[in-house]
């Protein structure tokens, strides 16, 4: 039988594993949020954001006069552990708990008190020399820290994950656009043929799009950057003190390297995360673009042969389990199910950034939970893309030409020399009878054979270059 | 300058236009909530309903003895004519009004009342001897008849509209997959070349798509039958006879030939709209099967001359105004766009349906509103879809025989005879030296001639007939 | 360094880990798909789902003559223990992967396979004596199989998870309600006072609600149990026995008990996923009213002082980490959080079934994902919610008699004795002039002390009893 | 009989009215796409915007040499009526057409010929001086016409309606925000009494909120300001003067005074409307926070005696049919509808958003369609809310100060004198035993009489002024 030592809070004495550094709250939540518990525990981000917030709070303290310095040495000692990834197994809490994410700031309280109290040659659950309300929480409240740490989550993983990932598609992207420069091509619309593109526009627009979207990630990053700490318990910041809001934010945005700061007003960053609503509309609008790219490249990788086919796509895997020599755009299907599920998250985000009421939103944990879900899946996705079809688009040259030829849209560059009810009978004609629209165009005598050369030069219709 | 009379409600007195039969409460209504107000008026199908609920609950007032013969009669005449559309232009209200419908059942009240008097040969305004709280209101709240009518309302609109057109859609297709039965075609899994199927199959899987949408709407339909009349303010059918609530539910059933009856927990009726919920979720899964469809028609008549181009649909307009002679899949755009339209309001219904309170949803008028519009939408696009597309669906037999000679997957049919293993090395060898199957397969030596033609007949892959 | 053991496919030799079971495809994928790998891994419900499709598909091959009776009970054998769960380190991949579930039916044949070569006595990865497409695989693709799996896993965890967690809510809400039949309280619409309702009759709606939910989420149960085996590829069932469908189905209904069949139209169940669409939306209408009965349990016992009051529910936990003594709605928090969560997924699965084309739609993996989520969470949700508040919700009935007292809704009672425009003239005096209903009443002479005794009693106003 | 006159397009002849501007395409339309015609005709936003386009175009392409002078002329008088709606009974088409607006930007090109042909002397229908294609739809194509359509009507319906309504409500709250800013209440999180804020604190957040989704809908505009115009039918600009997109761009800046311009990639303002996908999540983070604010003016006003009561809004109608007396918060009700149905409408807007494929999104007319129902939505709304209720809302001082003299929370300013473990302790005491703060913490004997005085100071606690 495990032994356990007792912890207390408030509400009175609880065992606890003895060799968990957690305490009474924590383990109260874990008894009483079953839910979810094999996929909906904290991970790595938000571990280290708590981490990083609880050291720079006692750092903020000590410098403030609000914390002896050995006391904050050890918190921040135990901080450091926490934000490193050593402590990882004493965050045991899953998303689905106390709206505030209460829970999950005890835990961190409880975590780094008793390793600091170990540190300083105390004994686990003594609450001395560290207490974790009245020291490691010193000056703070769930309602600011956790908001706190959503943003510290989200900042990083969008720095250090999203962005370099979407940046590398689109760069491979651009790559390719500069390749296939002048690969004339027919270009579609209404999934109907239309006048002629070069491959590289076509893939430029997917490339412009992308940035687009990166710029709208970025742009919703300064809402991310302002934090709720310094607002305690309703946003007056309370049993703060009154420099601590900045003070901490100065020291968080230090240790990150990222430009977070105090939250102009504590009241709105406590009840209310439109910042987060905000930067999962425009991972929304980044997964729509994706989902656009991802369906014209396995649109025009279909065939081999009954379909566009204008696209050759890496093979990495046998398509399918009866149908032998079947290739399938897996990466793009991967792709595409990444951008649906973001849509999801993202309504869900909404939703819940809806609800708060007076000063406080309790939809935090699924919020923030919801984001960091769509920022690794796209991130991952768009890393897997990149390696594994991206890189190896290359066109069909063959296939271009055969469709180019036989494209009756050509027929929009005598509009401007014979007029469109004119160009618009050579086209109907050449489709009626199955001809070319050179035959039927001269059948008609609208222009000449020498005009036609003239004036219907695929290259050209494409404005490129 | 137009002429006013003076109407008076609980408030005090207001000045309403002379002409008109509504009162007090509609044109404070009409003052304080200007949103909307060129496409957010109710129209017909609320209309009717709150016309047949108010002569409904007349005739079970009179026949349970809670109003005299004579004012009943004048109610159910008035209401008759609300019913039959004669006094549509007195209805002015708005969907964004107060969360319960408030306004517009007294406005329906206002309405039924003055007219009636009129009838009795009263004056307008005056109460007398038809008041519309007393008498036309009589044993009602809006909490429960705003939910009654919006009941009726969506199952007249259902039965009457969307049924029989989706039902329509689903028959013409059905009868083009029995057409085309024998038409043997590519199959297509993951965009890619599969074995083959007939179009008969391949059209057939809409209509059981189709069918299963219409029943999963009809399935929805008994909850929509269930009817908060009796419910009055908060459920306890306080101010009403015992027997107000079924005996009005009994004649609404007679009125409009549907099987409506008295909820069993009114409580549950007035402060939750799960039965919309559900009915919204069940045209969204008809929406989805839609779209399916739709993109399926229209990547199938993909074109003309470098798409899949399998099928042919009706030209029904130019289809652009720069390229000539093109056509475009239009009715599927148009289809496509309800499609996402409808999931648009279901997102809306849904939300909204999860924000009651205690005894009351105060989300009322924007749940059934977004509800009639999908109901209205999805029956208009299923009628124009069929009219103008369905019925002149026609396979291009030389493009669909043309594909399926080319098609690798036929080799599926050896693996039963050879193995997964070289059916997928014949596959690989066609697709690489470009070349036939039957070429790769007795080159590979796994296949005589006689055995090629004995084990890939389309046809029989297909397992149809 | 670790050793590795040669595995081939269609497309090569690749290094697998030596001590595992899976094969080339299984690698493959690994490698190909690092998306989300720590939360998204395949869990019990879909790897259950996948022995036991296995199993049923081995006993129908060998009852058929499609399969060697020994090779069959190897086969058997090994997707037993898959079923059983102790091979489940042996299936590595993510939801996010090709979009037909292929490498997850082909990690299931694999291991099937080497397992039962073992278990004969033969040597992983050599094919023999059993092979994971020709015997594992014999008569199935991914995209029949896959699908089946999904509608198992959903099944099983729908009846064995979901619907007796919250059937279990239901049961003791239903108690709750009865136990306080005759507490007598004030009902409340628009956030304001209404008339008296018991507190039976305000929990009975809760109850009703979940019933209405309960009974929707079974309608949409008989879809999933429309089984897809036997479509194989493309919906033709080529290269199975023609009875294979309902043979294979037969075994899973035995194996599971519950009453699967073989789905009437193969092509349907390939190409769209309506059922499950339908499935979550039904997950949706129980979140939606999940979310409103929590709300108002929160609302209803928010205080302790300075809101409503009138219920107590268990304190499980410090509420705050700086404001003292303070106990919040924890487990009301987490339930609708989880209601967020669950309309979230619902949108990514409904967005998910429109975008099928042709013979296959290649969002299966993230539809069932979702699916199985919103089950997971909701039982967990439920359970938790029954435990740690349901249970223990007890009235404060001082604070509601208080609230009663006071309540100057009462005056609607008078409505059928002196009208409603002198009952508002009563209720609009007692207000403006903080007195009670009574003495208002009284004073403006529309009732006589002994009047307003026998017509207001509260009791009588809830129609209970 | 009503008269008709023969109109042609490149399909052949059809009867139009004889009194209509519109031509045979427009003809054609109405009658394929009867669509939920009450309710979706393009409004004045649209067809404003095509009038300025159209006029925008001739002039650029006067400028350019590519129309004469006199054609010109006379188009730019014709679109200069459609600008200023003189011409709107000529534009009958609906929302579900062509999903590239075709027939819009056709009826547009129609009705500006006929009626510049009128202006000119010549017989509609003739072509003649004026031709709809190769003159007013010179150098265009609906594929880049109708998207510019879309920004600038968006454009000026955010600027000119949405954009100072929603400043209005800010301006109005920050006002009531200064006004109440020493008014000391209970503050709430969880439902759960607080410590105190203030009034004008509590406000304060509203107007935070508000100014934060302000800045999120004017940084999403410069998205807006970019124009397709310019890219003609693929993008590549075909057809049309390589410096028209600029030049018409900078008409278009000129008439509108807006800051628009040619798009930088025509490709992608083709075939992607993610400044539009991002433009609607804006107007949704909008809805988020009023839904917020007016969630919490309505509970703050919940009463009036069995609810919170601690803000009086006007009284604007009867509030109940059946209780006399009731005064519901009926424009938080009507702004809350308002807020879901944005959502719905973003919703649609970002799946549409996702679909396009090539060189063309052809969700366009549902896309703008949801975006400009939004924006009418929420601008009524804000106006309707600040007239009707912001401007009145008042607090109710004796209530405020009632519930804040027995709010517990107020022990959280003992924290740092006495830690945060002994506060609990008088808390939890004085609740038990249903006593004041004062009372328990002398009893317990953690302070004197004196120190509670000092301690604890409500206005204090709330750090302001």
């Amino acid at each position: 039988m495990a032994s356990t030592r007792t912890e207390t809070d408030s509400m009175g004495a609880i065992e606890v594993p003895a060799e968990r550094y957690w305490g009474a709250q924590t383990q109260r939540s874990i008894e009483n949020f079953p839910i979810g518990v094999d996929r909906f525990k904290w991970q790595r981000p938000i571990i280290r954001a708590l981490g990083i917030l609880k050291k720079a709070a006692a750092e903020a303290n000590a410098e403030l006069g609000e914390l002896p310095q050995d006391i904050a040495r050890l918190v921040v000692q135990a901080a450091d552990e926490v934000e490193q990834g050593r402590l990882d197994a004493e965050f045991p809490l899953v998303v689905f708990q106390t709206g505030s994410g209460t829970q999950s700031n005890m835990n961190a309280n409880e975590v780094i008190a008793n390793r600091a109290i170990e540190l300083g040659g105390g004994q686990r659950g003594s609450k001395s020399p560290v207490h974790p309300n009245d020291h490691v929480n010193r000056g703070q409240s769930s309602n600011d820290t956790f908001p706190t740490a959503m943003h510290i989550a989200v900042a990083q993983q969008a720095n250090d994950h999203l962005l370099p990932s979407v940046q590398r598609l689109h760069d491979v992207l651009a790559e390719k656009s500069r390749a296939f420069d002048t690969v004339v091509k027919t270009g579609r619309t209404h999934l109907q043929d239309a006048t002629p593109i070069t491959l590289g526009q076509e893939i430029g627009a997917w490339v412009a799009q992308i940035e687009f979207s990166l710029q709208a990630v970025r742009a919703a990053l300064p809402g991310i950057y302002d934090l709720a700490i310094g607002g305690t318990a309703v946003g007056t910041g309370l049993n703060a003190h009154p420099r601590f809001g900045e003070t901490a934010a100065g020291h968080i945005a230090r240790i990150t390297g990222l430009p977070f700061q105090a939250a102009p007003n504590k009241f709105f960053a406590l009840s209310a995360h439109d910042a987060l609503v905000n930067f999962s509309a425009a991972l929304r609008t980044l997964a729509g673009g994706l989902m656009k790219m991802a369906n014209d490249v396995r649109w025009l990788a279909s065939g081999p042969r009954c379909g566009i086919g204008e696209l050759i796509i890496p093979d990495n895997e046998p398509g399918s389990s009866i149908m032998p020599g079947k290739v399938n755009p897996t990466q793009c299907e991967a792709m595409t199910m990444v951008c649906v599920q973001v849509y999801g998250n993202d309504a869900a985000t909404a939703f819940a950034g809806s609800q708060g009421n007076f000063q406080l939103n309790v939809f935090k944990p699924v919020m923030v939970h919801n984001v960091l879900e769509s920022i690794e899946l796209l991130g991952d996705a768009c890393a897997a893309f990149t390696d594994h079809c991206a890189l190896g688009i290359e066109p069909n040259l063959e296939q271009i030409e055969h469709n180019l030829e036989k494209n009756l849209m050509l027929v929009t560059a005598l509009n401007r020399h014979i007029g469109y009810d004119r160009a618009a009978a050579i086209a109907k004609k050449a489709q009626k009878e199955k001809t070319t629209l050179r035959a039927a165009a001269l059948e008609l005598g609208f222009v000449t054979d020498q005009q036609y050369d003239e004036w219907i030069v695929p290259i050209d219709m494409t404005h490129s270059g």
